[in-house]
């Protein structure tokens, strides 16, 4: 282990998160001159060929990565999965149509409550997990869609929650949105029967303050395209994401993190890497005879965060706090839910995952 | 001379701009470990200690450098001043007011344009100086503002034709709303008969993908609150402007940079260095006998953006040519307007500023 890699954490935060020391290495080498173009890539114009590379790069790898270059274009935007929630009903409700959600989790329901102060748009939230304090990913049979409805809107990842969808949910002709911030490229994923993915970059993809949208061509067609610029998905597009003043430095790692990705191998391996890491966590739960406990059902486990319980509320504050005198940060739970939540996103190294269950065992083995 | 330096730019570019080499400095030394916490700002949960105390720091810095702690709150938002563009009338607006602007430039009558987007909104331009190619602010006496005004919105600057506000427009009774996204802490300024007034970051504050928003506080309060919450002012100050993920890099270097212009005496000390390096440029085109020509009325100049024409496009193009030969960057005129532009935003250094003026009497010289 090297003299740097000491010096960090074994970072699990829920996001903002950790991002590829390969990658920090080289925004640090180039931030004060990148690629000889007398300037750091914040201080150059947005219309610089220098900056127009890193943006279409990045908008080529992610469109690469998602693998929809026939089906959907492209949107990089300023802000998070918020904004998205408003955007989404404002672009893609049409009179007489129902915008209809899945909720599965905080996030999930916070896209719903959005869209519900929209004025205009009739909206219905077609299940909910609150109830079971969302512990679990729905069933098909469990849900039905309004044939009205322009969208089944779904959370992919639950990050509070520790759930997941496996595969996308059930939704006949009505097609799909997903909010995927937590969860984009952790592993191949068809989109093909989305009108829309959209995804805060601050988990998988980079730092925050940006937001992905890959939007389905004959949908972004049918955008009305009159909407106050900033909002119009139709209007960004037109503009290649460079109608207004975009947030160039976190477009330039996510470009550098999407450029790895593709360099290791495609989402097939980031999947295998990401299934390993989580079975580690997962398999020292099972093996914990109840010391542990996971909060959701084992077929809704996410494979980026894991939420865990302990027998106390008293033992949870222990293990955060010998956790960060062990060099781990990020394991408290979501201030929601308390408990403890590991936070697994693609940039997490085996190695940070690895350190954990040793952790875990040790800390199980001394408070039994 | 260093030998960093030399490599670098004399960067003039519109925005995203120059950046000071300390702060740039000190981004890089702490890339990969922020002060110890092991891992970078960009790898920092937004709800650390960490990050938290840069997030404060900036908000302080802010109001102590716009001198408002006692009338405005500070809003940092993910995006720029377009989608300020809506949200300002969006929050500001209330039955039976008319949201009225004055039209100096592209971006104020961008601002009056996407406001009267926003349903509902009636909107008046009291004076447009387009038929005189936006080459002047106007005199008081040119334009009335309607006493059912919400606000008499302006752009303190105009980057793209060179003129800057030096008082604000008189307004009676209404209060102002200013986009200061090119000029805001080039000066002291005093605020305080402004409803709000708000500023992209990239060109006098830090990166690009942030805004920041300082609104009075009795408006604040008559703000609906109910629009959808990441375009809500009352919501999102209300959470310290940590209700959604913020972009936390950009304000870590605003934190950099405002903490730097405190640190060197505040906005008296960087108004004499801006006044200076303004006056450098204006009295080499006013001393070269019409060669260089400003393309707005003296009276008029913005000390933030220099905007000359030569006798020909042929010669702004060898002047522009040669100039990044010469180690300059970012003089080429906006493309919508042509000719030169030098943007003197405040972490350009005065000796970028003589650089130019030598580079100006050099061109003259081999080329009058």
């Amino acid at each position: 282990m090297s003299s740097l890699t000491q010096t960090r954490d074994y970072n699990f935060n829920a996001g903002p998160s950790a991002l590829p020391i390969e990658v920090l290495t080289e925004v640090q080498d180039e931030l004060l001159n990148y690629k000889d173009s007398g300037k750091s890539i914040i201080e150059s114009s947005h219309r610089s060929k220098e900056y127009e590379e890193v943006h279409f790069e990045t908008l080529n790898n992610l469109t690469t990565l998602l693998d929809c270059k026939d089906s959907h274009s492209l949107i990089l935007m300023n802000g998070g999965a918020r904004m998205q929630f408003a955007l989404v009903p404002m672009n893609l409700v049409r009179e007489g149509q129902i915008a209809e959600y899945i909720v599965t989790g905080t996030w999930a329901k916070g896209a719903y409550d959005e869209a519900c102060k929209i004025p205009g748009i009739e909206t219905n939230a077609v299940w909910s997990g609150v109830e079971d304090n969302f512990n679990r990913i729905p069933n098909p049979d469990e849900y039905s869609v309004n044939n009205k409805a322009a969208y089944l809107h779904y959370a992919s990842n639950n990050t509070i929650f520790g759930t997941q969808f496996h595969t996308p949910p059930e939704s006949g002709d009505i097609p799909l949105v997903a909010d995927m911030s937590s969860d984009i490229l952790c592993r191949p994923m068809d989109i093909s029967n989305h009108s829309l993915i959209y995804a805060g970059a601050q988990k998988n993809l980079g730092p925050a303050g940006l937001s992905v949208v890959a939007i389905r061509n004959d949908h972004l067609e049918s955008c009305p395209g009159n909407l106050t610029s900033a909002f119009d998905y139709k209007v960004l597009q037109a503009k290649d994401s460079l109608l207004y003043t975009p947030n160039c430095f976190a477009i330039y790692v996510v470009g550098l993190v999407t450029r790895k990705i593709i360099e290791m191998g495609g989402l097939e391996e980031i999947q295998k890497i990401n299934n390993a890491k989580a079975k580690l966590i997962y398999d020292t739960i099972d093996n914990s005879g109840g010391y542990y406990k996971g909060t959701c059902t084992k077929e809704s486990r996410s494979i980026m965060n894991v939420t865990i319980n302990l027998q106390s509320e008293e033992l949870e504050k222990k293990f955060v706090t010998e956790s960060i005198g062990a060099g781990f940060s990020g394991l408290k739970g979501h201030r929601s839910v308390g408990g403890i939540r590991a936070s697994t996103y693609n940039s997490v190294p085996l190695e940070s995952v690895e350190a954990l269950v040793s952790f875990m065992n040790e800390f199980q083995a001394s408070n039994g």
